[in-house]
Parts: structure tokens; C-alpha cells; sequence
């Protein structure tokens, strides 16, 4: 089945496999400016297709787009102890600018809790102006020392939601509105499965008092952390003085929300769905979602033709579909298609000519099937559909297999050793005991507190007291 | 006319009538950080019709987004000489990151030649790979002094081209055909008419062989360059050792283009249109394009019922459009939303339910008009459409109206004494001497050199020198 040369293998080296799909799939390429990289064309187009879906679906709730300064001066990122606490070992530093040293020094924004703060304070007045819901697409620059593509770097493209509101409530349940349509890009965009739920105290964001996320798990084991939205209380309206009077003339600090997905989200599709002949993507998201390749074209005139024509109807129907009629051999086009992960190739040669059909090849299942020419938008439309739904079936049953319920320590250590996937424990109240444990032992952390809270035994799975609650540990990106 | 307060009167106090529209409109807020704005929604909203509009122009010429890194390496940016020239001055530099002083400097993107020279260094390698055509939507820091708000500032958000091309003749056309977008962008969504051509040698790109550019002329006189594009030749191929083999299998430099529009588009748009009762917007880039306001509703349960009604149905018809039913006046809602620049304002009153009709006044003309509540949208629509285009008639007719032939310096002098317009001359080969004459008696400079170049008079209008071209003259934002 193997027929790509020079990319590793997925199931022996997943590291090098990840890094020769982003190059050879020209999703990405290295940038001069270290731990940073180049969106290209068809790496782009797939943060395109996720912008789009979640920028009307955040419309719909009432959300509206602003754009805020890149720059941050040091003395507006200061005023949320444990938020600079949390990102001032991140941060790029710009000291100089006109050719002259600055009086303050200002950081590249590594997120923009603390402008949207100074911008709030200035904007909100009265009750009747909130709910304020806010978002930005944007870049950020978080200093790494090791940066893999799309997974961690010294930049990332991500939206950031901001929002305001009268109560803890009304906060809380935006924050999961928002994750149940991060949760739904993964199932209807991009075909993954995720685990939601909270996080715990550990890993929560600088400054929030409670984080909520979407967790994917890799073929190697280890977890993704895939979007957070986070619920931050009032700690960040009293710091940066965010008032407004209510219906009773009294003065009240407003509820702040804040959210994000980023091209993070590309580091899980190319890893979940990929395959050693490159990339596979779901045909929702993808660039390109059927190549056509005429076979033996110089035999009969009609081969090309009969090309042209489906292109142009596919075309016209709103797939988007390429025709590949260079003179490289179909061999090569084959495996070039495979290695850019087009969901569905089409073949036609002298016998589809003869019999008014096509070849169509599947990029995830490698089944192939042959189809009547006619009605030919309709058929794909289909097959597109069907590869879709079964694609995050397919995932999901991966998914499933992979959470493993661990009684005790023994179980875990199945699991964690080599990296089977997600131990599911019960936990005390104490977390930190279970922590400590599992960052010693396997460098896990706790990835998520599902909402799904079924108690599988009393005691907690490391130490044997009395179990509190469900966390899912894993080693993660 | 003038029922709004506190805003400044456009023809007494064009600059502080500016900024207060900016605030007063909501398009924008100061920043903590000095010469940064904040986008607010009803400002970032314009910026996305700008932004989906030239987004589908460019894809269906073939163009592909890409995203490069917001920071560039200072041995990176120093490689053409002319280009670091031009930019070094307006740099914000970065000298640490991660806690520890950086071995070398970097410096937030001015504008991203230099990075894609670096990346098409190590793309490009055949001539079957050109064109390659790429756009990126992002923004850039650039130090000033003195801001305003969308017309300078030290970031502003824009869309940079950047293609290579195996001729001059394809890179020319290439750089023209999106010149004829960036115009017909001021035609169909903007209403702004612009003067259209060549910069002189003195207005040229940094790094640029030829500068071509859309030039708009403000209510006061007063020239802005609204977007620009350029060839560049060969200069950066050579500089980024940019190379390719060519079908006779030589090595050969490609082609360069750049192009550009920013923010500074929504000044203009402000500045073109606005009077003074606020913010005047053309329906097709409005963030709302219809206002409904219910009067006397206390006295007939009617009132509301069918403004709701109304609202429903146009939204339905894809009309943008809000209800304001809040218990403020009708006389401060139309106040309001004239600020807002809303380009229809419809009212629903006692007479008008016993008519089944609606009053509908327009924002540009103030003219009144009753319109049946009988086929509503599509009534609403072919007003929004006559006003989209009246509103382009009225700007061209001023534009063409500030434009003046001036044969000598007398004429010159009454043109640009008293900031006119723009001074149209003829100039000799050499345009220095003009030049120089222009800026210390005026500072005016030559704002574009039009392709529609008919002498009207043999002589240069300044020299007397023989007269070789046709030259627009302005002072410019």
C-alpha cells in the first residue's frame, strides 16, 4: 500500500511521520525567524474552512468581530498578578521603536485579556449594555523553546472570544455554549472526536476560576488540548476596573468570559486522520476534495474531454474539484494526491469511455468503486457525505477503545507505560497526591474532568481514599 | 439639519469633525498603547465587507492565502537596500524573548517582502511552478509620530500581495489587473471614485521599479493614496537569490509583484461620505443598512406588531437590518443613527398603520419618501440599490469638480493656496525642479501621474520647460 517515498512510517516513527507530512503535503515550510513557520497555501485554506464555520456560528449568538493592538505596554499586562505570573516568561519584548529606546516597554501579545480590560472599562456604563460579547481572529507570539508545527510555536493563529456579562451564570453557560460548538467543529468539520470537560485546579488558565476544554487523544497516546473556554469571574474586572451601574443604581463588576481554538486545531487533524501514505482529510475541510486523473489519455481523445466535462460539472456544483491533465505519470499523481490527502480521486480511461463511468478511488478506506457518469454531482455529493460521517466514526471508535477505566495502580500503569491512551481514575479530593504520582511515574497531568461523571468505584485509583470524582490523566502535546 | 450634539461642524473643523465621528460612530477607541486604535464591531465590520469583497476578487484571479510570521530577523529585512532604507526608521524592535536577550534582533513586520523573498527562495524551482500568486491578510506595526485614527497609525490591518512571474509584461499586467480590482472596489462597495495611475520616481515603493495607485481627494482639498501596487522587477529576486530553470533549462529570476489596501480605506470612506450629522455609509458595506423605529407605539398595540413584522421579513430577505424598540425617544434614536450613518431609516407611526405604508428617510439626501408595506424587501432593496449609486454620482461629480488644468503658476497658486484640489500640470522630463517648487511653496506633491494622459497644453505649467507629462498635485494625508 506503501507508495510515497521518503516519508517515515506513522506506526514506527510518528514524530519524523508528523514532520514529513507538514513538508511534503506543503502544508507548512520553516521560517528565518526561528520556532516560526509559514502557512502555506493549502495549510492555510484549512484554518480558512474552520475561521468560516466558527465565525457564523459565533454570529449567530450574537457575537461581534473587533480587533484590538498587537502590542501590550508592560504596565497594562502587569495589573492581573496571576495572569503576567502565567505568561511574562513567554513574552517577545519590544524596547526600542522609531529608532528610539521606549520610555515603556511593550510585549507582542501573547493573548488580550488585559486590553479587551482597558477597553471594557472605557466602553461599559450600564447594565443595559451587557451582555458584551466580543471576539478576534488573530495571531499571538508565545516565546518556545521547542516548537513542532501547528502543535507549538512561537506564533499561532487562534480567534479569542471575549465576553461580558451580568452574573456568574449567564457567564458560565456562554462559556459552554462556546465549547459545545467548538465540540461540534470537531464533529462535523474536522471529523475528531473530543473529551469535554473541566479542568483541574493545575491546569487551569492564569487567572481564571474555572477552564472548560476539548481533548483530543493522538495515535501515539498522548493528548491534545484542542480549545478552552474559560469562565474568569470578576478577578479581572475588579483588576482593570470594569464597572457598571444596574437596574438598581448600585455599581456591579461584570462576569468575563474568554475562549479560543487555534491552527493547534491542524496539528490534530493531520495526526488523527493521516496515514503512511500522507495526509487524509475530511472532505468538509479539505482544499481539494476531488482530483481527476485521465489514465491512457493519449489512446482516445475522448478521455480528455470526458475530464474536461467533469470538472466543469463538479465545478458547477460547488465541489471543489482539479483536474491534473500534466504529462507526469499517473503513478506519480497518484501518490501525490494521497500524500495531500484529497478525499476522492477520479479516474477515466479508454474502458470508463466505453462504459460511461469513472473510477473513484477513496483517500481514507482505499476502496474504489466505480461510477455512472450520470448524475455525477449528486453520487460524489454523496460519497463525499459518506466519507465524512464514516471518517469521524472512525476516529470516535479509536477514541473509545483508547479510555481505559483504571481501578488502581496496576491498570494505570498499563495504560500510562506505553501509552496506551487516556487512564480514566477516580480521584480524591485531594488532587494534588494523584498529580504529584502521575507526573513522577509517567509525566501525565490531568487532562480533563469529563461532564460525564459515572463513579466506577468508591476509592480513589492511586491512593485509595474516598474517590470525588472522575479525572482522565495522559501524557500531553 | 444639525441635531446632534457635541460633534463639530465638517466645514469649519474638518479634523476635529473626523475624530469625533470615530468615536462618536463607535468605529473605534484610543488604546492604552500609544498610536494604537481598537477596532470596535460597527468599525471592524467595514473592514470585513472590504475584506470579503477583494477576498473573492482575488481567489477567482487565482490567488491563494498564506500566512507569514508577524516577527522578521534584522539580517533578514537589512538584504535590499533600498527597501531597509525606506522602512529601518519605523521599526519596533525586539530584543528579548523568553526571558533572555535575543543574539539577534527582530522586528514586528512593516510589511512582509522580505519574507516571502525567503520563502520563495525556497519554493520556487521550475518555470511550470510560476505564477505563484499569494495574498495574506494580517497587520503591520509601523512607528509614527503623529496618529489618526484608520488615516495613520502605528498598526493598522491590510491585505499584502506578493507574486513572481516569469516576464515583466506578465508581472505588469499582473499588478494592473489588481489595481482595476482595488478601483472597482471604490465603484461597487465603497462609493469613492478614485484618480487612477503611476507614482512619480520621488512617491515609488521602497525597493519598487514602478508604483501604481488609486488616489482619493478628501472634502478639504486634501489627497489620500488609498492602495498601491507594484512591480519590482528583479531587484528582490537578486537580493533573496530567488531563482528558477526555464524551459530551455537556464537559470532565471522571476518577475515581482506587491500590492496593497489597509484600513486607512474606512478614513476615506468616513471622510468622502460623512456630514454633519455623523457618519454617512453606502448600503452595501453598512454594517446596518435599515433602521426600524416604531413612533407614538403607545398608542396603537399595531405599531409595534407591524415593525416587528417589517423586521422579520427583511431580515428574511437578507437585508441587515435592527429594530430599536427601547423606550428612548424617536428624536434621540434619529439622532443616534444618523450618527451611525444607517442608510435607511424607516418609521412606523399611527398614520402609517392606517395607510399599510411606512416613512422611510434617507441618510445621504435626507430626502422622505412613504413607501407600501406591500412588497416591502423588494422596495427596500432597489432604494438601497439607487442609493449606493447616487451616493457614487455625488462623489465623482465633487471629485471631478476639484479637479483643475492648470496652465501657469497664477492658476496653480488659487488651486493649492487654498487647498482646492487637486493642481492637474504639465510637467517636463525633469520633475525635480517641480517638485521641489510644489513642496516648499505648498507641500503639495505629485500624487499620481494618470493613465489617461492628454496634454492640454505643450509647456510645463511651472518651468515653462517643454512639457512631457500630466501630473496630479495635492498635499496628502
Amino acid at each position: 500500500m506503501k507508495t510515497v517515498k521518503n516519508i517515515a512510517s506513522k506506526s514506527e516513527d510518528i514524530t519524523q511521520w508528523y514532520t514529513d507530512v507538514c513538508l511534503k503535503a506543503e502544508l507548512m515550510d520553516y521560517a528565518s525567524t526561528k520556532g516560526f513557520i509559514v502557512y502555506r497555501p493549502d495549510g492555510y485554506s484549512l484554518w480558512e474552512e474552520i475561521k468560516n464555520y466558527l465565525d457564523k456560528r459565533f454570529k449567530d449568538l450574537g457575537v461581534r468581530n473587533v480587533y484590538l493592538p498587537s502590542l501590550i505596554p508592560m504596565s497594562l499586562l502587569n495589573k492581573e498578578k496571576d495572569h503576567i505570573k502565567g505568561f511574562a516568561p513567554e513574552c517577545a519584548v519590544i524596547t526600542r521603536g522609531g529608532n528610539k529606546t521606549l520610555q515603556e516597554e511593550m510585549v507582542v501579545r501573547p493573548t488580550s485579556e488585559t486590553l479587551f480590560c482597558d477597553h471594557f472599562k472605557d466602553i461599559l456604563h450600564s447594565y443595559n449594555e451587557l451582555p458584551i460579547l466580543y471576539n478576534q481572529w488573530c495571531s499571538v507570539v508565545r516565546w518556545e523553546k521547542t516548537t513542532r508545527p501547528f502543535l507549538r510555536g512561537s506564533e499561532f493563529l487562534w480567534q479569542e472570544g471575549h465576553t461580558l456579562h451580568k452574573d456568574e451564570n449567564e457567564a458560565r453557560a456562554f462559556a459552554l455554549s462556546i465549547l459545545r460548538i467548538y465540540s461540534e467543529l470537531g464533529r462535523n468539520l474536522l471529523a475528531i472526536p473530543f473529551v469535554i470537560g473541566e479542568k483541574s485546579a493545575s491546569e487551569k488558565f492564569a487567572g481564571a476560576v474555572s477552564t472548560y476544554c476539548i481533548e483530543a487523544l493522538m495515535p501515539d497516546g498522548q493528548a491534545l488540548q484542542c480549545g478552552t473556554t474559560h469562565y474568569l469571574g470578576t478577578g479581572f474586572s475588579k483588576a482593570y476596573d470594569i464597572k457598571y451601574t444596574n437596574k438598581d443604581n448600585q455599581i456591579e463588576y461584570p462576569h468575563y468570559t474568554s475562549w479560543g481554538v487555534s491552527t493547534r486545531l491542524l496539528g490534530a487533524l493531520i495526526m488523527v486522520h493521516g496515514d503512511d501514505n500522507g495526509l487524509v482529510l475530511p472532505p468538509k475541510v479539505a482544499p481539494t476534495q476531488v482530483v481527476i486523473i485521465p489514465v491512457k489519455a493519449e489512446s482516445d481523445p475522448n478521455i480528455l474531454k470526458t475530464c474536461k466535462e467533469l470538472y466543469e460539472t463538479l465545478k458547477k456544483d460547488n465541489i471543489r474539484v482539479i483536474l491534473d491533465d500534466s504529462n507526469k505519470t499517473p503513478g506519480w499523481k497518484f501518490s501525490q494526491y494521497e500524500m495531500k490527502g484529497v478525499p476522492l480521486r477520479i479516474e477515466i480511461g479508454p474502458k470508463d469511455i466505453f462504459n460511461s463511468s469513472c473510477m473513484a478511488s477513496i483517500r481514507y478506506s482505499y476502496e474504489k468503486k466505480i461510477l455512472p457518469l450520470e448524475n455525477i454531482s449528486k453520487t460524489v455529493f454523496d460519497l463525499l457525505s459518506d466519507i465524512q460521517e464514516k471518517m469521524y466514526q472512525k476516529a470516535n471508535e479509536l477514541l473509545t477503545s483508547k479510555i481505559f477505566e483504571c481501578h488502581n495502580r496496576e491498570e494505570i500503569d498499563k495504560v500510562l507505560k506505553n501509552h496506551e491512551g487516556f487512564a480514566k481514575i477516580i480521584s480524591s479530593e485531594d488532587e494534588a497526591e494523584d498529580e504529584q504520582y502521575m507526573k513522577e511515574k509517567y509525566s501525565a497531568t490531568p487532562r480533563v474532568i469529563p461532564f460525564n461523571q459515572i463513579m466506577f468505584q468508591e476509592e480513589d485509583s492511586i491512593t485509595g481514599k474516598k474517590g470525588k470524582k472522575v479525572i482522565y490523566y495522559a501524557r500531553a502535546y
